[in-house]
């Protein structure tokens, strides 16, 4: 394998890796919706419309187990429970503000 | 709504348009192939491993529609397909190159 092929393949194998958690249906959003700050979970299911209670649950406890997300119980009463991004989670924030900015570009649909 | 509020919700809209043809499997590796230059269908299949030829098929079709790749058919003979970024696909290519590498920092499995 040739040198560029190396390095080819390894910058495949990058976008990979991070598609293989930003490529699941909802988690950009809700790492995006997390990034105006720590947010129960009936604040996030308002704000990613369209997420079901148990899809929102099972997404979340894939972030925290990738490390983008922590979740923080307070005892109370009441009792409540707090999401917000890891240094992790917050260091992809500049990245999808481009993609948000580079999709409102190129991907809307044509008006003419 | 507060104007903070409606920008919240403009830039997670713009997130959520990112990811309608980003969040689907293959579609960043196949952008991100195709970035090191015009490809034939059988190299891009070898190139995004893992990929059967109808999924291959399925996804440039969409990233086409989408305006991201171009498909090329040199009448020959041999009849030959080539697959090419638009620009609005080149332009995501530095996003992407980002992505990937915020993955290898974050995303990769911890070693200790």
């Amino acid at each position: 394998m040739s040198e560029i092929d190396r390095e080819l393949q390894v910058c495949d194998e990058a976008v990979t890796l991070a598609f293989s958690v930003l490529g699941k249906r909802w988690n950009g959003m809700i790492v995006a919706t997390l990034g105006s700050g720590s947010t129960s979970f009936v604040a996030l299911r308002r704000a990613v419309s369209g997420i079901s209670d148990s899809v929102l649950s099972d997404r979340l406890a894939e972030l925290a187990l990738a490390g983008l997300v922590t979740r923080t119980v307070d005892a109370g009463p009441p009792v409540t429970v707090s999401y917000a991004l890891t240094p992790s989670g917050e260091s992809l924030l500049p990245i999808l503000e481009q993609l948000g900015s580079w999709a409102v570009v190129n991907l809307s649909a044509p008006t003419d």
